[in-house]
């Protein structure tokens, strides 16, 4: 046997897959993604966890969150050494991570698992306040829209996006994905006295697929737009035909299901 | 007609006497009133209001919030020139205050309006979360207890407290008022998921009343004292029988009526 062997199954038996749901605040964040020079949250978790386990760790996202974008589910999976109880490793992490990430929950995982390419639905939401003036404890968690909307025809638009649809005119411009359809499971807004709450859940997204729904529907709140517009935007396949992307603050990524 | 009486009238026929609704997120702030070399909440509306005044400006609050509690409705008066509008002084200031604290509210109130002495009741809330892990979202702004509390214990102790009682023992050590008897309106528990939220009211409250309250409350719920001691508890006037005084992070001043 050789000596390379032997070190390899050690390894292999000494780690274990995990899955993380986690939690985080945005604003502070260059989004999700690691990139260079920028304090993103996959760079802060890979840091944590590489620390702890001894040796570099990578962590896949199920998600790549935009700056500023928050998250209530987003899943992670991550080996790591199995040298420390469940409960205990949740603990070391989140005393070691800043106040604005948190693991809610940590399981392991079968080895299969893959928490971006095996998701099957996913739920955002894009949060709206049209108070005059935000509540301090909102600051930066809401879009801010001091504007009367009409809720009926932003529900009545909202609506007119699930389904089955070629979305490239709500994909961002430099998207290179290959195909843009995707599937809309629902799209509805809720109203809770000057929030509006627009729930979206599909497939998959494409990028800024969220807060251009979002730009969209606000023009129509505002009048800009009638909901009777939207299968012609949809048929139309160009970006420039929709609205403006929404801003990053408004929206959550609250659960993915595999 | 003198040269001095004439500038005091002018002076006075320019200003104007205002109320603010305050909200505020304490973390950052040595509470609410101004001391030397700390940042307060007070300390930083005097400022700006100065600034936009273009002299020096008094703000009188009503509640002398502590380091770290929070503020969904506290009340300030202070006079002001007469030269904006309501809404447009709203919005200056807010403009230069920082994320933290807001404006919600302004209006103008007759001279003899005092924010302090005139209040007849205020309500203060003690949110407490005990869920294993606090969201991000909830960073500061709970009370951390990760436990199994008896909800009911806590409910028949919080309602003891209600009605006219001396309240030394749960008035800050170093409380110097000439009467510890104050009114309790309201005192009871809600419980929504993993958050109990303790509400009170009073015709006023000492020093740590409602931290000290809360505290107590929370040994009722973990079992280490009884509801029936409450009473004689409250008979001994002895701050050293109640329980510790709860973290700030848990507190909001919510309402104050007039």
């Amino acid at each position: 046997m050789q000596k390379g062997m032997i070190v390899k199954n050690d390894a292999a038996s000494a780690e274990k897959k995990y899955r993380a749901i986690l939690q985080y605040v945005g604003t502070r964040y260059a989004g999700w993604q690691i990139q260079r020079n920028a304090l993103t949250v996959q760079g802060v978790v890979r840091e944590v966890l590489s620390r702890l386990a001894g040796h570099p760790v990578t962590v896949v996202g199920a998600s790549r969150t935009d700056s500023g974008v928050h998250a209530l589910g987003q899943v992670a999976h991550f080996f790591f050494p199995r040298k420390e109880s469940i409960p205990d490793l949740r603990r070391a992490l989140n005393a070691l991570l800043p106040w604005d990430i948190r693991v809610m929950r940590l399981g392991p995982v079968g080895l299969r698992f893959h928490a971006q390419k095996h998701a099957v639905r996913k739920r955002y939401e894009y949060r709206i306040s049209t108070t005059d003036v935000v509540p301090p404890f909102l600051h930066a968690r809401v879009c801010h829209l001091p504007a009367s909307l009409d809720f009926e025809a932003m529900q009545t638009a909202a609506v007119l996006l699930q389904g089955r649809h070629d979305f490239s005119s709500f994909a961002a411009a430099a998207s290179r994905v290959r195909s843009h359809t995707r599937t809309v499971f629902l799209s509805e807004f809720r109203r809770r006295g000057h929030n509006l709450i627009y729930r979206v859940e599909a497939d998959g997204f494409l990028h800024h697929m969220v807060r251009n729904f979002a730009g969209t529907l606000i023009e129509v709140g505002l009048g800009k737009r009638r909901p009777g517009d939207l299968p012609a935007l949809l048929e139309a396949r160009d970006r420039k035909r929709a609205g403006p992307t929404a801003p990053p603050e408004g929206l959550y990524l609250v659960k993915i299901w595999y």
